[in-house]
């Protein structure tokens, strides 16, 4: 069959940011799913939001569309112009190449997941509105960089 | 904001089969969200299904990988080796050029509801395991031929 048992995908924790924006995502961990069924042409996780937690930095994508529906809880969506309140069943789409960044973030006193889908172009440019930063990714190497192309280096905390 | 008004997305409902398996469609109908919401590179639906129906013939893609959840409701996966019922927040993938035929069929007596996801490639075939028919969709055109690749003349119900 091909339903998954949800308690026996990984739980995966941490995050890719260099420091400081690593620490900004405790409390964020997510379930693989399209990884561990199998799926190489998107990707479909299980975001879990602890309370005060953030799924990212408010980030837009250059060459992947991204889909998400808000499954437990109440979540944040911060955008360009506003911030909206989702609740299970809520979707929002964010097609490629449409600078308006985005980031959920729970602000309630209990736990928050989402389903978030997001295309697995062969490269991708994502920019992050709010900080000095963007990322490459290109055969799964992430390359963090200045806005203006220049090596980011990690900072301590 | 890019969170949807889902009592403003259109209902598609109807069915591109050929006759007569156009007529076993009926009951379904589906939320075209990605599509809605500017997304290109892959389909995010909400399909629902009135008591009794199904969401499509059986059948396995080519090209396309698939994911779904349910979302409301309770739905029946049949799959080429066994049935599986799932209920709200269970999942289900199905990577492309697998050929595990499979459908959600509703067989209780409320509405149900799930989520699929599947990648635009820009050529697919889907098989129907248990009818001889085929499906090659191009530039958007569904193409239906019997197995042997014979065109498929439309029969009378």
């Amino acid at each position: 069959m091909s339903k998954f048992d949800l308690t026996k995908v990984p739980v995966k924790t941490g995050s890719i940011y260099p420091a400081p924006y690593d620490a900004q995502m405790s409390g964020r961990s997510s379930l693989r799913l399209g990884e561990a069924g199998g799926l190489t042409q998107f990707g479909a996780n299980i975001v879990i939001l602890a309370p005060g937690a953030s799924s990212s930095l408010r980030h837009w994508h250059l060459h992947e569309d991204e889909f998400v529906m808000v499954i437990l809880g109440e979540c944040t969506l911060i955008e360009d112009a506003d911030e909206t309140q989702m609740l299970p069943g809520d979707c929002a789409a964010f097609p490629a190449n449409t600078p308006n960044g985005h980031c959920f973030v729970n602000n309630t006193r209990s736990e928050a997941r989402f389903l978030v889908v997001g295309t697995n172009a062969p490269r991708e440019v994502a920019t992050y509105c709010d900080v000095d930063l963007m990322v490459t990714m290109e055969n799964k190497q992430a390359v963090f960089t200045h806005k203006d192309g220049s090596p980011y280096q990690a900072k301590a905390e």
